[in-house]
């Protein structure tokens, strides 16, 4: 029996036979051929068969994961009828009268590392879609025939060195258990399906490939990110009680979708979810979330060569209001630059971006920009709950710029004879130490907080969270945050305002019976988060939460917290 | 009459006519030889003239300006006889059979070019001296015949595109009384010169130089930063008032030099200096320092190619500690990383290094070297009263981590047998947000605090200080910053510990009434700063200061603070 560790990916737990698959070697030989006419044909033959392929790929997505899932293969498509792809490969076997799949594989590795080249992550994910597209077309060309994971008949696990978007959307449910992969992270395009085809997964173990037969027994336990090969007859009699306990506790979950969010004593609190797209709210219904406590609105502006428009992003946020039936829905205005960037906007590069020109320090210069989108967000407010937040403030002299700005465009919508919502809540997320430190003062001129624990956590303990080096002062138990985040409460609500969290503590199963302690009134999490954290929150008594949270701000390191919380569990 | 806006360099006001300072034609010609020796003879005539000049100079500020000041000219006589350099150019003049202020030209440009790549403050330096160096020597290889500042026998005031370390050093301060160039910034050479010499300057201006002609009446406003180009006599009458009264007051200032700093209600403070060097102890007991609030080791370790030795620090140390003849002297360890990079280190590259791997937090990681600096002071510690201060403590667990490593090093001498103070005092930098909020926890294990505003202002306002676009956000007075201050200050006063400030605002006079009243104990400064500071403390009531902070704890703006503290010159 072996154990390899990797990262949880999608929860639950499989216990199957492993199935390997490799994907196979798609090197291609450089020939010079005569008949260029009949290269041609042989391409445009690969390109009709990979296009009928993707389009049932698409059907079947669409049916079984919805809209947003089928996108990929949509955008696949495109690169397929993409005429500067297609042309340069067939100009290519005409003038240097090469083989069909050496142009490809030349033309298309060219695209794949311009796209590599910039640092975006909209490109990253185009270039893996590239070598994707380009893979099905030579295959076809070389007439490979290899495993098509659609095709597996019995229970297995997949053991892959990483799933290829359309390999995952092909996954039979009936069949394929969970998977194991080497390479990827938590947000990587196959953990996202994983997560939307309730499979269990583990990725990024490194070398799982290396270390499994196919027909191994293996336990994939996407719980604690780990892959157990070869396990014994005991050791599986104990991960099916767990298997049990998971569904167990998922049918319970589940019971909770219409519920209030109560603790045990009587305490309401607020369960939203944080969304990027308005076809994320889908899944916030789904999972029984009372609001959106965050609708990030960057994706609208990014994966573009230009600016939205004022009706693009009008459709945008009127879909999401709408959809959300009069729950609230907060939206933060455009939270770009640190490592969020927009090409088209040419920002200057920074030494320290986490601490540069962005969000609203950005949104005050290019005004612009900032009105489109608080013209757009006016004119939606009628359509549903809208409250608007502005991200990054650091000052209240930035608070009453932004909000007067807004209320310029609320008197031109006006007089315009344009209809705008009059009870619009205006907020401001506390992801600064200032803002958090100062928050008697802002509480009196803002409606709401909302914490962002992210930064807010980076910025107090001065270390950046993407660098490994430092990640260990990424600590939301310390003391210290737990403060902040209480001086920000209660200044809040001696003024009679709400405050809400949406980093990602607020789902963080040792955050909650803190937060719940300190007062929290809106807990904004990952959909899928909701309903265990209803469930939690059904268990504990907020009275005892209190005293809990006190002992936790008198103590002197995040590690006797997280030891103080564990001690309410034992 | 025309106002140019410059940087205020050197404080005081000069009123005389203009100067025009102006380099010759460098530009040297390529031409074949075909009497090598004759060329390389003249070359070193050419380099016997500049050796004999640069000795005239160096002896001149060496006894006008001391040691630290003669060594630029000392390192200017080494460069004259380094072998690599004149050796090349000679072999270039054989082998190429060139003249010799060609070979001398490229060459020289070449070890410029070499040290400007490399990205170090030091080596930047001797880019600049190189090139000081080259045109001296070149302008004896040319025959230039130009005006030596040396030579000026009028008053003047000297206007210049820059001036050189020789420039300024030559300056007759009989009859230069303030100068005004183009480029050149606070830190610069001229301006670090111009402070010495106690000339009022003006740099940075851009244009000052394209401005005035020769003769034309100048007013140089050290004080402001404005050069007024042909004032009036009306004007002329009001700089002379200022002059007189900013020369009165430096006379007030120099009478308090002996003094103890005492506010107007009998309140004692501490006034300190903060020091790079060994040398600039000096300057620290001219000015009247009662200690030193921050000595930064960082100088030790830069401009070398590999770490320095024990005992080399322990030297340096002990000199600090015996000049200081008793008085405190807080040592920092080791604050290398973020900007400031030793290549010898082979660090790797961060995307936000201000919120990365520096620090004490490299110190941890790195034991061998943190090792051997607190060895180092560990023995010099026997010399004088000495503190040592850890930088970048986010949590107390790297508090105690270190505390550790510093009381195993103590046993080790003590086995060992050498003698170590038994009184050294252990504290830490309060930087880091988080450390400020939980000050509380931190003065129930550190002996003092000393609060490091520059780097506390920009994690507060998460706004790096560098960044000309996010600059507006570096509020040392917003009441964000002065609450953490009080946090500090009065966790501190509870368990009887004492706090310092060892950033800019600690020297600046707007903050100091402020600082006075939140009870700061200990003021670190750069050392010129010390005597004004000293009699601004000692015109002002402390128990009016406490009232000052707190009316000032509870605004809500910086802006609103800085009206706040101008209302009591009112």
């Amino acid at each position: 029996m072996t154990t390899i560790k990797g990262i949880a990916a999608s929860a639950g737990i499989a216990i199957a036979r492993a199935f390997i698959l490799e994907h196979p070697d798609f090197t291609v030989e450089h020939r010079k051929v005569t008949d260029v006419a009949g290269e041609i044909a042989r391409l445009d033959s690969a390109l009709e068969k990979s296009k009928a392929e993707l389009e049932a790929i698409k059907e079947r997505t669409l049916q079984e994961l919805g809209e947003k899932k089928a996108e990929i293969f949509e955008s696949h498509l495109l690169i397929l009828a993409d005429p500067e792809l297609i042309g340069t490969v067939k100009g290519k076997i005409e003038s240097d009268e090469v083989n069909a799949e050496y142009a490809l594989n030349e033309v298309a590795s060219q695209f794949v590392a311009m796209f590599e080249s910039m640092k975006s992550a909209y490109l990253q994910e185009r270039a893996a879609d590239m070598r994707d597209v380009t893979k099905r077309i030579l295959k076809h060309l070389l007439g490979l025939a290899f495993m098509n994971p659609a095709e597996i008949s019995e229970e297995t696990v997949i053991i892959a060195e990483d799933l290829t978007p359309s390999d995952t959307a092909q996954l039979n449910r009936k069949y394929v258990k969970g998977f194991a992969t080497n390479i990827g992270g938590r947000t990587s395009h196959s953990a996202i399906m994983a997560r939307s085809l309730e499979i269990p997964a583990v990725v990024g173990t490194k070398d799982v490939l290396s270390q499994v037969k196919n027909g191994d027994m293996v336990i994939v336990n996407g719980l604690e990110g780990e892959v157990i090969i070869n396990p014994s007859e005991d050791v599986i009699k104990q991960y099916q009680v767990k298997q049990q306990e998971y569904d167990a506790q998922r049918a319970e979950w589940r019971k909770l979708r219409d519920e209030k969010s109560v603790s045990r004593d009587g305490h309401h609190v607020e369960l939203a979810a944080n969304i990027g797209t308005p076809a994320d709210v889908t899944g916030v219904l789904e999972n029984g979330g009372e609001a959106v406590g965050l609708y990030r609105t960057e994706f609208l502006y990014m994966g573009r060569d230009k600016l939205p428009s004022e009706d693009a992003q009008y459709n945008a946020y009127k879909t999401v209001l709408e959809k959300m039936e009069g729950k609230p829905v907060v939206v933060r205005t455009l939270d770009i630059g640190g490592d969020k960037e927009l090409p088209y906007l040419d920002l200057p590069k920074e030494m320290n971006p986490f601490l540069g020109f962005r969000a609203i320090r950005l949104c005050l210069d290019r005004q612009d920009m900032f009105r489109t989108q608080l013209r757009a967000l006016l004119r939606a407010s009628v359509h549903g709950n809208l409250r608007i937040m502005f991200p990054m403030i650091a000052t209240l002299t930035e608070f009453r710029q932004a909000k007067s700005i807004l209320l310029e465009e609320k008197a031109k919508l006006a007089s315009e004879g344009i209809p705008v919502s009059d009870s619009i809540q205006l907020g401001i997320m506390v992801e600064i130490p200032s803002t958090a430190v100062l928050a008697d003062q802002f509480a009196k001129e803002v409606d709401f907080f909302s914490i962002g624990t992210n930064d807010l956590i980076q910025y107090t303990m001065a270390a950046d969270r993407m660098n490994e080096r430092v990640s260990y002062l990424y600590q939301p138990y310390n003391p210290a945050i737990l403060r902040l985040v209480k001086m920000v409460i209660d200044a809040a609500h001696r003024e009679g305002r709400w405050v809400g969290m949406c980093g990602e503590m607020a789902g963080d199963a040792t955050a909650i019976p803190l937060l719940l302690g300190l007062g929290l009134d809106e807990f904004s999490m990952s959909a899928t988060s909701i309903l265990p954290a209803r469930s939690q929150i059904s268990k504990l008594s907020q009275a005892e939460m209190k005293d809990l949270a006190a002992k936790a701000l008198e103590m002197s390191t995040a590690e006797e917290v997280v030891e103080l919380v564990k001690s309410i569990n034992a």
